[in-house]
């Protein structure tokens, strides 16, 4: 059973396990569905791929992902451009976006500061946070893991901002639909603190 | 939201769609996480995929995935040419493979015979698992699904076969570790008509 694939087979397995929670048994039913695929199909993924790499690069104000200097919500007009959100990364800024609930622009930092991994302020883009409130801001909202990381990097930005701009953070408490019982303390405290 | 991703990040998506079991939010996360790989891993990547389609084919014999004229398997003089395993596709003949328990041959069908898709005898592997036998065989094994169109793919074999070699089904029964009151009517019956 050691040489179960053939060997480009098999490589392209180990390849297909880069993909974020991707073990072996669904890099093996990925790997073989892809050989079913027509060879037409895989050249327009390997296209669509490539193009990607080639052409997605990061917004240059915020962070975002665009295929031009600026990303789409940066250029928007009719967004507000004194409110930024601060986000970790994309994935985060995509879940806020899909809420449709926000209405200004975004700052992406590319990463939480962090001692065990060793992410220092140089590390991630709050520098440019910095200078993007310098040039004007109404209100910095920092909406950012409620991990030890997150928790980190809100207080140093906090600190650095708080004498400029307005700060916030996204509030703590039950998810909706969430029940109480399954709540953990840290979330119930939360809550209660941040009761109306 | 309409244009939550730039147009290429978007095809990027929809074609990671393609992979079985992926919807919208598996196919952001890996093509958010492969935008974030450098251009090298990609490119590895690539290759992977191009190298497979171009490589590998079915087995001329048996129609496992091999990169030569015939499959690792059918190669193998170690093994006995003599029985065939009967699958569905290759996936299947992995699962036994892993198994480490059966040491014949195989003839992948590339199909079930389905009279609601319209899969008849001649679009299925079935000819050439009838030339197969008449070359020499002792012993046909269907290791098909336990499903409507798994038996009358096995009945149709079966008939076909049976006048001329000895033709075998995988015993149906509980699962090693399943539990008697999870298992299903069918399952019971069949457990109960295998008893030894």
């Amino acid at each position: 059973m050691s040489k179960l694939y053939p060997k480009e087979l098999q490589e392209l397995i180990e390849e297909l396990k880069r993909l974020p929670g991707v073990g072996e048994k669904t890099a093996e039913r990925y790997a073989l569905s892809l050989l079913e695929e027509d060879n037409e199909a895989i050249q327009t993924f390997v296209h669509a791929l490539v193009a990607s790499k080639q052409k997605i690069h990061p917004c240059s104000v915020c962070g975002n992902y665009s295929n031009q200097e600026r990303c789409e919500i940066c250029r928007d007009e009719s967004r507000d451009h004194q409110i930024f959100c601060v986000v970790n990364d994309v994935k985060d800024l995509i879940a806020i976006e899909k809420a449709e609930t926000y209405h200004g622009v975004y700052h992406v930092l590319g990463g939480l500061l962090s001692a065990q991994k060793g992410i220092m302020p140089q590390d991630i883009r709050i520098e440019e946070l910095m200078k993007r409130v310098d040039q004007g801001a109404q209100e910095v909202i920092l909406a950012l893991n409620a991990t030890v990381e997150g928790e980190m990097t809100a207080m140093y930005i906090t600190k650095k901002l708080e004498d400029k701009v307005k700060v916030t953070r996204l509030a703590f408490g039950l998810p909706i639909g969430g029940h109480l019982d399954y709540a953990d303390d840290m979330t119930l405290i939360k809550a209660f603190e941040g009761r109306k």
